[in-house]
Order: structure tokens, then sequence, then C-alpha cells
């Protein structure tokens, strides 16, 4: 049994109160709040356990790097991947696909070679790609929306040519909520010998994920979306990729041996990994994972399609308001605009005034505002811990932000 | 007056016991213990004021930001840079390193370019320039050192040739201590023409940095070792170089415009702060940098020096302990190996039974592992919180090593 109240109860934040007015957070597309499992898991790393990791062999050291070291496994478990071998610990997806780009894509990447991506990526499964169209010649393929925000996986698909040498898709979009259905995707990029990336900074968040299934090659997760610490995250990396990848960054940890006049590194996924890492907040991370798993992602993904449908049915119900994103299966996201009223700016800060939480502007996503003709748009995204009460002061506060500037 | 009683009050984890002794925490070099007031900033950030920062418009957003972007005047101030704009954030200076490697010096060098550094680098100054060697032919030139340990600021400017591109040195050596006249070195290479990154890992928590009077083009620290949170940090970089380096990771925040056919980036340091940044523990490094300037670094060198001495005196009245590194002006950092006896690592094991924790190992120096004749050594590495008493515990730890190894 789901009880959100319990839940909430584990977020210390969600009592405070915001401009003398409950806090109505729905701004987890942003960020996620913390429990106090995870505050209470750093606190304790800096208070009573803290050392660095590896190679310390004393016993705080040791500590560290055993309770460090575990939360491969979870990650691996979180995502369903055989292997933890297959999890680079990192601090957040937009560096997990950057190293993507930079150690697998960039060497083996000739001018006119392709990136297959949708128009509703994130900048952060954009601008690495873009760096390499800039430096040496890559050509970014761009697969259009539907207009209620769905993507046909089929139209990806169709867009697979000769010289595509990667798709690089999101598994849920951060801006409409679209659920992408990247296991269709991979399987047919696969027989045509193309490798996935997905971007999974939403999707890991509103539904259970399992990469073994989707098949796919890569698949980027952040750990402050997934209610664990600021940069914790990390990457599932396919054994075969991560043997095709040269190192990204050079430091402490990712070597067996450094001379004058030579490297030998270690193996994956260490190699991956130099320098001292997010200790504290990695060991958070997989504190979250496993307040995830103990909620069951299943269970808090049918919480939130009940909050989503929720919701959907209230902001239909605003004739005054445009919603962008409608696609069956969604998560709940929602972005709108007012029709003929103010800056999606000016519509938050009203918001505001009544203690809730939403995002305004691109969210990430030129190439969506673009699609979608729009500058800016105010986002509501919601949580394991959001009510239907929540919606209901959701649609009170923009029945006012309607009255002022409507 | 520097209290060090006080000042130890203010870190919890410095009155835990280890195997049933009072912590005696040598392995600052590795990273460093947090005062109460760090770990305090990170819980109340988590549990009372979290919200992704920049863009947010709501209240807790804004506060975030105010207190994420306040960081980096406190960074400057630490750092003496004159313009905040100079300092990007990031989460260690092994990244920062990375990013000068990948953004200013891969595009600008060509094949037989040349880079100088000592022999005494650490793994995260040298690796990142292994990479350009082994990328596009870039040539490493070491500088030796002197048998105690010393490096002479001539030597390395008369490596300096027609062909060198950059200076890449240590501030201060993770194993000897050994302190680097990176003034020196910088001015007689900017009289060449040639940039200096100077890697103050460990300079920085060691003595007061000004890095206008060093006149340097790249500083680089790390904020675990700074007593702040793990996975913080910033790297100064000035200006024009600043001016000259490409962006490094793609995402959030680092651009202004995104299209499908095009990125307009934004101007420095955003441009090269890519994704939700480590928001938390870079509210937690600032909290630190502000503790350290309250007691004051002057202070806590003096505190140092006095602690170096009486280390140095103790441990050369040891006749069966080898000190690696014993240049004048060192920071108290002191790497030994027992004559004739076990392995560091036995040593180090043995340490710990006592409470004492040190490290062991190669310390992500193999150059100077070589340079030193040795496989590894033990490293105690002293902090500001360290006292006279535990110089004693370490000497009776090691006679007890040696007892047992001798």
């Amino acid at each position: 049994m789901y009880d959100v109240e319990r839940i909430r109860a584990d977020f210390p934040i969600l009592s405070r109160q915001v401009n003398g007015k409950p806090l109505v957070y729905l701004d987890n597309g942003a960020s996620a709040q913390k429990p106090r499992a995870v505050i209470d898991a750093v606190t304790r790393g800096y208070a009573e356990e803290y050392a660095n990791v590896h190679r310390g062999l004393h016993y705080l050291s040791n500590l560290a790097t055993e309770k460090y070291e575990s939360v491969r496994g979870t990650v691996a478990r979180f995502l369903g991947a055989a292997d933890e071998d297959e999890i680079v610990l990192n601090t957040g997806s937009t560096i997990g696909i950057n190293m993507v780009a930079y150690s697998w894509a960039m060497p083996r990447m000739q001018a006119g070679d392709e990136i297959v991506l949708s128009v509703m990526e994130h900048h952060a499964n954009i601008v690495p790609w873009h760096f390499l169209r800039e430096r040496q010649g890559v050509v970014l393929k761009w697969v259009d929306i539907a207009d209620d925000g769905s993507l046909d996986p089929q139209a990806v698909i169709d867009a697979i040519g000769p010289r595509t040498k990667l798709v690089a898709i999101t598994h849920c979009s951060n801006v409409l909520g679209t659920v992408v259905d990247v296991k269709a995707i991979t399987r047919a990029a696969h027989d045509r010998g193309v490798p996935v990336l997905v971007d999974g900074s939403q999707g890991a968040v509103h539904m259970p994920v399992n990469v073994a299934d989707i098949g796919c090659d890569f698949y980027a997760i952040t750990g402050h979306k997934l209610y664990g610490p600021s940069a914790s995250g990390a990457i599932y990396i396919r054994r075969e990729r991560m043997a095709e990848m040269r190192p990204f960054l050079g430091g402490g940890d990712m070597i067996k041996e450094v001379t004058r006049d030579r490297v030998i590194y270690n193996d994956p996924p260490m190699k991956f990994e130099a320098g001292t890492p997010g200790i504290v907040q990695t060991i958070g991370l997989g504190v979250a994972l496993d307040y995830l798993m103990a909620l069951g992602m299943e269970n808090v993904a049918a919480h939130e399609a009940a909050l989503r449908d929720y919701a959907m049915e209230r902001l239909k119900g605003l004739n005054w308001l445009t919603l962008q994103g409608t696609a069956p299966g969604k998560a709940a996201i929602f972005s709108f605009t007012l029709q003929g009223a103010a800056h999606a700016h000016d519509i938050s800060t009203i918001l505001d005034k009544k203690g809730v939480a939403v995002r305004a502007g691109h969210h990430c996503a030129g190439p969506l505002m673009e699609r979608l003709g729009v500058t800016a748009t105010c986002r509501a995204s919601f949580g394991l811990y959001n009510t239907r009460e929540e919606v209901d002061a959701l649609v009170e506060a923009l029945e006012l932000a309607h009255e002022l500037f409507g």
C-alpha cells in the first residue's frame, strides 16, 4: 500500500513553508527533494565515517571504500544491469553523456557520420553532439515529434541510415513527459548495427528501468533527480562499448601504472573514474536508490500515473491554458502557457507567492521550444511524494495568475 | 591565538575512536575531515533549502542560487583572484586540470609541442598530458628533483624551449611536501610567452595562496582536501586564457541558445559549467573556505610549520626509518619507508591498530616513486587540527611496527 502521507514524512523539507504557505514542490524535473535517510547518510558520512576511498588501508578508508563501492551494485540492481562492472559512477548524466561523446564517439566518428536524436532532447543530450558537429563535421539528424508530443519509434528507426553511428534519445522528455519506446528503437537500431544511448535523467525517476530488457548500450542517470545528493550519478555502459572507449578524465584510480613515458590504464569501470570520486554523495545515492527500490518503482509509477490523470483532467478544464504534451502514457510532467497572458516567468512568480514551486523557461530544450513555437513554458513536474491536494493547489494558484494576467 | 584544541572540537569525527584507540588522523593529503559548520551547511542545504539553481524563479531555487553563486566570490577571495569571473566551480582539481587539457591545450598543441612538468607531479597533473602525448604527439619534458626532494625553479625554467606550450607544475608535492617556487617559474615562463598551470591540490591547503601574486594562468583546487565536501572544487583561470578555451562539457547552463543547427555558448565562466552543478557541496565548500579564512591561512601555515619541525626532529631520531623529502620549507607531509622492513602496506596496517591513519602506496605519483627507487611509501600528512601529541602517537606506533617487522 503506497501511503503518500507516510512517504511525505520522510522528506523534511516538505513540511516547510514558503512565502507563508505550505511548500507545494512541483519542480522535481529540475531536482528532487531528499528523504531523511539520504540526508542522514550524508551527515553520518562526514561526521563519523569520512576518509578517502581506495588504497587507504586504514579503518575509516576501508569503511568508506566498502560503502562507496557497494553503490555500484545498487545502481546495477536499480537499472537491471547483470554486471556491476558495467556501471560507471560519476556526478550526473551531463558528464555521463559527455564521457560517451569524448571517449566513444569522438575517436570513431568522421565528417559525414550521423547521430540520430529527437527534437525533444535535453541540452545535455544535444550539446555534446554539437561539439562533434562543430569539431569534426558529424551530422545531427533530428526526428520530429507529433503534435501531442509523442514520438513514433518508427520515425527514429527510419532516420537511421548507412552513415548513422549512434542513436541518442531520451527515455522521457523533461518538458512534455513523453515516454519513448526505447526498447523498440534499440532493437531496430541494433539490427542495423547502430548503438543506442538513452538519456535516463527523467526516465529512471518515473518508471521501472531494466537496461537488459531495453538492450541499450548506454543509459545515463543523475542522482539529484533520483532523490539523491547533488553531484551524484552513474551511467550504464554495455561491456562491449566500454571495451571500445578510450579514457576520458585522467588522474588517480584510473591507472595501473604511470611512468614518464607511458600509462597503463586500469580495467573498466575504474578506467573511467579518475580522481577522488564524490564519496559521500555517491553513498547517499545508494541510499536513495535503496529507498526507491523499497517503495518499488512500479508503485511510484502507479502513484504518479494517478496524479497525472487527475492533473490532466483538472488542467484541461482551464480553457485559458495551453498544455504542451498530451502523449498517452506520459509521465506526470506538465508544460503549459497561459493564452494571451504574461510570460511564463511571471506566472511562476505568482505561483511562488502561493507556495507552489514550478519552473519557467526553456527547460534546457531549445530545439523543442522552437518546435512548439514558444520561447518558454511553465513546467509543473511531479514526484513520488506529490498529492492530489497539490494538484488542486497548483490549479488554484493558476486561476489567481489568470485573474491577474488574463 | 591558534587554539588547536578549540579547533579540534569543531571536527566531530576527531573525537571518535578507531580500533579502540583515539583516532589520529594523518591522512589529510588524501582527504581532510570536515568541520561542523560544513556538515551543518550540507545538512541544512538538503533538509531545508534545497532546489536546483539558476532559472528557478521560485523561492527555494532563488535561495539555493544565491548561496551557490556566492561561493564564486568566496573562492576568488580565498585565492586572491581580482575577478570572480575567473573562477570556474567544479568537482575537484582532477576535472579542473582535465578541462584545461581538453579545452585549452588539445586544440592548440601540435605533434612535437612540449609540456614541462616535474617528476613529482600527481597523476591528475600527469595523465591528462599523457593523453595529449598518446593522441597527438605532444612531448612531456620532465624536470628532476634534488635528492632532498627540492625542485630548483631554474631547472624548470631551463627546460622551457621554443616548442614549450605549457608548464604544468605542482605548488606542493603530495608525497614529499616540497613547496615549489611557482612565482619565479611563472615569471620566467611568461617572459618566454609560456602559460603556467599550477596544481594547487595540496598547496592551497597548507599556505596562503595569491594567484595575482603568483601570476599563473591556471590554479586548480579541490574542495575535499580543503576541509570541504567531496566532489567540490574550483579552478582559477586567467581571463585571457579563458577567452582562448573552447567549451569542455556540453549541457545546461553553459549555453545561451541551442537550435538544431548551432549553439551559442554562454559567457565565461558559465561557459565552462555544464549541467546541474554540485549545488550543496559547493555551498559547503564556501563554508569551508570561510572557515579557513577566519582561522587565517598564515596561522594554519604557522601551526603546521611547528608540527613539521617537531615531526621532522622526532622522525629523524628513528635510525631505522628512511624519510623521503626533507626540502627546506616543506609542508607537513612525511613519506617514509622502514629500512629492511616490511612493505609500506604492512606498516600502515600496524599503525591503524593503534588508531593512527596514514596512507601507503604510490600516492598517485608513479614517476616520483621511480625517481625515489621505491614502489610504495607510507605517508603521514598533517592538517590544521593535528597536534604534537599526535606526532608522538605516530612515532610510538612506528616503533611498534619496527619491533614487529624490523
